[in-house]
This record gives structure tokens, C-alpha cells and sequence, in this order.
């Protein structure tokens, strides 16, 4: 049975879905009517409510990837199909030691924060100081209420990675930030020998410079590359793609540091 | 410094990789000369080592997605791309309890135990026992040589899972298998509700069956997805995708088990 | 000068077109304000026009391909993508007898008239009415405002080709139908040993339907090709792929008689 | 029957073609064994000839599609793929008079001679002698072959167009050249208001610094495409998309003079 606190998202009779928080007395209401807080209470993950309506919903806990594309965002958030390949291809093992800059809204740190598991740590950059409180209370939701999963230990620090780091030794950096090729002496510092440095930046000259600026240091490029997802629908006896996706969202760097 | 046993990926000027599993005396020859295993293990990760004709070649330490790529196969492996997806989209959290249908040869399986990190297990049936034992060499070697990474608890079975299944109570369930309709009474016994069943399929045809049949289970559809990688390059001036790219591996379908 | 009964597509400063039969006396209202189309016929092409709230649009004559994607349709058209590989995958040549079922809203009917040029033919079968006037009235519009380039014949025809055809010795078929196996009879009949016949679908069991019937007669299958076309976008230092594109549209099937 | 000097494409069981130009006497051998030209002098399009090893291939006329993507190059080619695009997106319409520079190897050529139909035209620039030849006698071979088929008019100019044009009041202009920003001033005097000016470029930066200088100029930018093209396979109840696909051959981008 679900508990107070936690976060479920409800998916309706045409796959539209809603993500709450539970809190006693709380109502949600949608177009289809009125749900109850109390009622999901007493519910079990994988049962359908009612709403006042009529209306069946199908009730489940959110993954990352459903929580993220519902958050309330001051920025671009960086899409699931991407977060997985960062985490793949950049071998965000667990037990690793991430750095992370610009926190942002906090989708990718969360994600971070599942992969490097128990005895992982993040710690994530952030310069402008609403944003930092937004990512820490979106990041702070989801941990509260996936109590049975494992999160490594967080540190969001409110600065500026232009104006220097402390840290080092670390598996991993990961920026999500326009002007990366300004803070390579940082990277440089963070990142042990062999360490992962992942650039995620959304147009070709962003790539270009970053490419050029980074090949005069001690990084080997590993690769360029975009990722395109496609999702497929079947009725009846058709099977097709969708008519539309999603085109670009960016392009993931991956450089090795060498020595 | 490398130890034996360690593995490492090679990287020659022209971007082509070679993987070594280090031993004392070992000594590797390719069109570029030889390269003495001794002398790697006086090296540190990131350095660059010259074999007997003066190639440069940088060493690392292989992520999973290098390895699985150097895997003798007997079976076509799930790619890199595609295992990412699985991982984030279909939630592999640390600590999950999982179960794989069949192991081949083991990439999948691998990929999956880092991503269940310390606390986590995976359960992974494959009837063929030659692949069982090429899996499980595979596996073994990359665990020891990555002590410093969080590896899940694995329980590998010579089993046919047509014939039936002793787990339950499970959070996810993968199968890489050419008829997972078949076997849709063991997935609903090894899955605990709102956990998550994912189908890796390459035809337009088991796509369909698949979902036909499910749907008359206790299974919502969250998706049928294909994902494409593009890669880009940049020399000099020129900055482009590449010529050539991987056009179609497999259909990922994932459900969710509802009560 | 533009005359009247001229066709234009005037475009504002974000794009977004609009398309007229010129009339004298005519007016034009949008978000943007009042165009008098003596206004547009006192003009060149590629000259502007001040709307009533002094908003500029370019004046341009519409390609096909622009054309066609402001028709009213009772059916989803062909892409101009699509159409693009229909006429030289399919070897619409100048000179060519095409025969085409079904007509739908005239789009793909009116590229291939341009297509065959003067001495060419496009015979065309649909069997609803209304339809068939529609793509009457559409095609008409064009060829009359384009007098400065040269169509081939078109004959429409109100028929079912499941009843039955009277062309033979025809170069290419087109079909955009939803059973084409129906009509292979029909097919092997209209067309000359070598000839091209195109089949568009839009779901994979067509495909494999088709595929599997089209084996057991005098088809030899050229290809199956789905097409994508990603738009990219320039803003200042911003240059990008568009934010989203179309996924699907259809599957192409090529097929060539044999003896 | 086929007649001396006609174009002959062969279809292998394999699907691997192969051009010919049939002549009396002659003789085509390859893995599969030896084939008489005379032989095939006998026989009709769409039927099956015999190799001296009993291997049976099919006998058809290439389309241009088939034809360029056999020609000797000195040059990449501009795929079918886009070729298709150039002509349909740009507007290649019968009786249109077209200007292209360079010529390369003829391929875009020749498909622009048979869009542009019986009475149009195309002046086509190449500055390199050896290229313009073999373009020469590529695109005579093909016109040669197929007197069934409608094509314009050709004018070839051994010239550079960097060095000045005497072209004016032409419909279209295409430029496949490595930097087309210097010769803006030439296109601006070869087009007429309204005209189409489309540039086929391989690289970002190129696109980047070509909108950057068309846009300070008499161009209105209508788009920049790239296109992808995947084929299927259907083998027994397989139905699924080919391994591998062509990633990047170049982008289209279209502008029209404005006055």
C-alpha cells in the first residue's frame, strides 16, 4: 500500500499521464474528474482507481525518467533517451565519484544519483541560487519516496565552476553548460587519469569549439554523438511509428582524460 | 599501475581498439608490431605505450560498453545503445531484483549487474549450456578486473525458462528471447505488481504477437520504442555525422505488471 | 505581374504561409491584418506586401510541393518527401504513361502530370465522387495558374479498380491504397514488361502482406524504403536540427514485372 | 527486344546489379560465369538470362537512380536520395530552365535533363576539363539509350563560375561546390525574382557561413534539410528494417530571390 509522501503517477484510458504527490485529504482533479488522495491510500501499485467521474486510472510509482518530464523546469532539462546514454556510454558506474555542472533542475543529478547507488557521490554545481533550491526539493521528492531503492550521497554546492574547484580524483565530470571550453583547467583538476568527461550541448558550433579546444589539452575524444528515439503504436491490426517525434535535443561529447 | 588480470582497451592513431587481458610475459601483435604486457603493467591508466614499430597507442580501462563490443559471440548481443535504454527506461535502480531470459552471451546480463549496484541481484536463465559457460567467463573476467566498481549478486541458471520458473516477487523481468509470448504465465509468477516485463525483439512481426497476446494479461504497454545512434566527426574544418551508421537493431517493448 | 486566377503563397516574417487565388476585389484576413488582392496582382514575384497593421509578407508562386500541403483533404495526402522519391525512385520520366488508384486529393496525381511533361499521360481511378471532383477542382487551380510549365494528359476516371481495368502497356503503377494484393491482377494487366509498380502503406502488416503476394506473381521486389527529412534551423550563432519532425508517414515498395 | 548501345541493368539472385552496354559480340563474365552480349540482344526487358554457370539473372533498362550510382566518379556523387529532393522540394519542373555548377559527373545532370522535360533546358558549369568529359559522355550514354524518354536541352561550359556568367532570367540555379558564398553576385544575375537558388553542402560550418551571407543579400531562406533513407528486408516471416544505412551524405538548403 502506498504512503503518505510518496509519488505516484495515475495513467488515464488514453495513456495521458498525471504524477502526485500523496498527502491525506489531498484531492487531484483533471478534466475526468476528482481523485481522492485517501482512496490511492489504500491502493496497491498496479491497481486501477476510479475517478468522481467514472474515469479508470492505472495507479504506479514513477520511474526517473516518468518523474523528470513532469517537473516544473526553469531550463531545458536533458531528455531520458540522452540521461540513459550519459550513463551508459559514460560508464557512471556504481560506486563512482561524479561531478556534475549546472545542476539545472535537477533530472540529470537524480539520475546520477540511481546509478552510482550506495556508495556513489554526486556533487553538482549550480551558480544561480533558485535554481539550486528547485533541484534540491525535486531530487529530495523522488529519494523520500523510493525508499527501497539505493541513491549515492549528494553535495550541491551554490557556485560558480568558472571561479574554481575543490574537488579531484573524481571518475566522472559531466557539464551541462554553453561555454564548456572555459572551465577545461577545471575538468582537467576534477578528473583522474582515464576518467570520463561527457559535454552535452545542443548546436554544432558549441561542438566545434569545444572539439578544438579540448584537443590542444590532455583529453582524448571518444566520440560525437546524437541519439533519436522512435516510438511505435499498434491498433488493431496496424503497427506503425508515431507521426511525430522528437528531432534533436542535443549533441553528447565523451572525451577521456589522458596524462 | 595495472595488475594481471586486469583488462584494458589499446586505442591505435586511427581509432581502432584492442582489448587485452593482461598476464605476465603476454605479449600482443597486431599489423602495428608488438606491444609487451610487462610494459603495460609498469603503466598507468591514460598513458600512451609504443609498440616495436613505434605506434603510439593510449590505455584504458574498457568501460562495459567497450567490452561487450570485444565479446566472442555465439549470438548477436544487444548493443550498447539499446542496453542504455533498457537500464533508464525500464528502471534498473540499484538494489532491483532482476530476471533475464536468456543470458547468451552475457552482455546484458553484465550491464545490468552494475546498474543493481551492492545490494542488488540478477537472476539470468539460459537453457544452451555452452553459452552459459562463455557467459559466465565473460562476466567473471570483468568483475575481477573492476574491483573498484559495485557489482549485484549474480545467479546464473542452465534452465529453459519455457519449463517453468521458481522466482517471484521480482522487480523486473528481461527477455531476449524470439517467442516471449510463450511464456507470459512465467513472467506474471516472477513479477511483483507495477513491476516492469521488457521484450527485446528485431521483427516487425514478434512486435505484434507480442503485444496481441499481452494484452490479454494482466500487462499495460508503457511503449514500443527503437532507438538510432548517429555518430559525427570532425576534421579540420569539417565537422559531420559519419558515412555509415547502425539502421536497425531491435524493437524494445516495455509493460508494467498491473493487478 | 501577377494575373488573375494566379495562385500565391505569401509568407511572414515566422514563416508561416498563406495561400490565394487571386481575385479582383478579393480580400485576405489574418492575425496580421487585411491584404486587398489588387494590391498582390499590381506586384511581382519576390516582392512584399504591406498587410492593413503593416505587417510585410513575401509574394511567391507555390511549388507543388507547397501547394499540396494547403489542400483541403479528406484524406491524409503523400509527403512531399514521399512524392520527392515516388518520381525518381519510380522513374517518373518525361514522356510516360502513369497509371495511378487512387486519386484521393489529387497531390501525388498533379507532381506526376509535372513529371510526365507534355507528351506524358497520368490516367487516375477513384471510385468515391466527391473525391474525385475535389482533386479535380485542386488540380485544375494549379495547371491554370502555371501556364508557364508544361503538364502531361490527365485523365480522371470514377471507377473501382477492383471491378476491373481497360489500360494496358502502361510504364509505371501507383498505387495508394489500402489492399493492394486485391488488384495485382489488375496491375500485372496496365503494365509493360519492365515496368515500375509503386505501392505506398502505411503499416508493416501491409508490407508483409504485399510482399508475401506480389512473390507469387511476376513481381520482382525492388525495394521497401521509408524516408525521413530533418529540418535544421539557424538563429544567430544557433545552428540546429528543428526541436521536432515528422516519424512516419509510409513505407514505399518498388516493385518491376517480369515475363 | 534491346538494341546495340541500350543500357542493360542484371539482377543477380543476390540482388548485386550490374550495368551493361550491350554490343554486338561482346561478352560480360564475373563470379557467376560468362554472359553474351547477343544473348542478350535477343531477349526483352524483364526477362531471365542464363550465365554460362546456369546462374539466372534478371535483364532490365536502369533507371537513372541505378545508372549514376554505377558511373566511374572522380567525384562523390550526389545520392538518388537527394537527388530526389533537389528536384521535387526544388521545384525542377518540366520546361524550366536550370543552372547548375559544378557538373561533376554528370549525375545531377542527367536528372535534371529528364525533370526538365522536352523543352527545357540545362547550362551546366564544370571549370575541370577531364570532369566535364567523362560527365560528357555519361550523360550521352544514358540519352543515347533511352530514346523512349523526353529530355532538355544541354548546354555544358568548360568555365569557372567564380570568374563571371553570361547566364541570366534562368528558373533555377544549383550549386554543388565547396564554397558557394563566393559566388552570390553570379547567382543573383542568373536568377530571375522568385527563382530557386538550392546549395548541396556536406558540413555544418558551411551551412553556417553560407546562410550567414545569402542572408545579407537578396535570398529568402525557405529551409535546410537533411534526408535519411532506411530500407527493409522481408526474409520468410522477417520483417525488419537492413543492418546498416547511409548517416550523411550532405544538406539541401533552398532559398528563393526576392526582389
Amino acid at each position: 500500500m502506498f504512503k503518505e509522501n510518496e509519488l505516484v503517477i495515475l495513467i488515464d484510458p488514453k495513456n495521458r499521464t498525471y504524477l502526485l504527490k500523496l498527502k491525506k485529504g489531498g484531492r487531484f482533479s483533471f478534466h475526468g474528474g476528482t481523485i481522492f488522495h485517501d482512496e490511492i491510500l489504500k491502493k496497491k501499485e498496479g491497481e486501477i482507481i476510479q475517478s468522481s467521474k467514472g474515469i479508470e486510472l492505472l495507479i504506479f510509482r514513477p520511474t526517473i525518467a516518468e518523474y523528470i518530464l513532469k517537473l516544473k523546469r526553469k531550463t531545458t532539462i536533458i531528455y531520458p533517451k540522452d540521461i540513459a546514454q550519459i550513463i551508459f556510454l559514460g560508464d557512471i558506474f556504481s560506486g563512482a565519484k561524479v561531478f556534475e555542472a549546472g545542476t539545472g533542475s535537477g533530472a540529470l543529478t537524480l539520475a546520477l544519483l540511481q546509478a552510482v547507488g550506495k556508495r556513489g557521490v554526486v556533487v553538482s554545481y549550480e551558480k544561480r541560487k533558485e535554481f539550486l533550491e528547485l533541484a534540491k526539493s525535486h531530487i529530495e521528492n523522488y529519494l523520500k519516496a523510493n525508499k527501497q531503492k539505493d541513491f549515492g550521497k549528494l553535495v550541491l554546492k551554490n557556485k560558480d565552476i568558472e571561479k574554481g574547484v575543490e574537488e579531484k580524483n573524481f571518475d566522472r565530470v559531466i557539464l551541462d553548460l554553453p561555454e564548456p571550453w572555459k572551465v577545461l583547467d577545471q575538468v582537467e583538476k576534477i578528473l583522474k587519469p582515464g576518467g570520463f568527461f561527457l559535454s552535452w550541448l545542443p548546436t554544432v558550433l558549441q561542438v566545434f569549439k569545444l572539439v578544438e579546444e579540448a584537443k590542444k589539452r590532455k583529453f582524448y575524444l571518444k566520440g560525437i554523438y546524437e541519439f533519436l528515439e522512435r516510438k511505435w503504436k499498434k491498433e488493431g491490426k496496424s503497427l506503425r511509428p508515431e507521426d511525430r517525434m522528437v528531432a534533436h535535443t542535443g549533441f553528447l561529447l565523451i572525451f577521456r582524460k589522458i596524462l
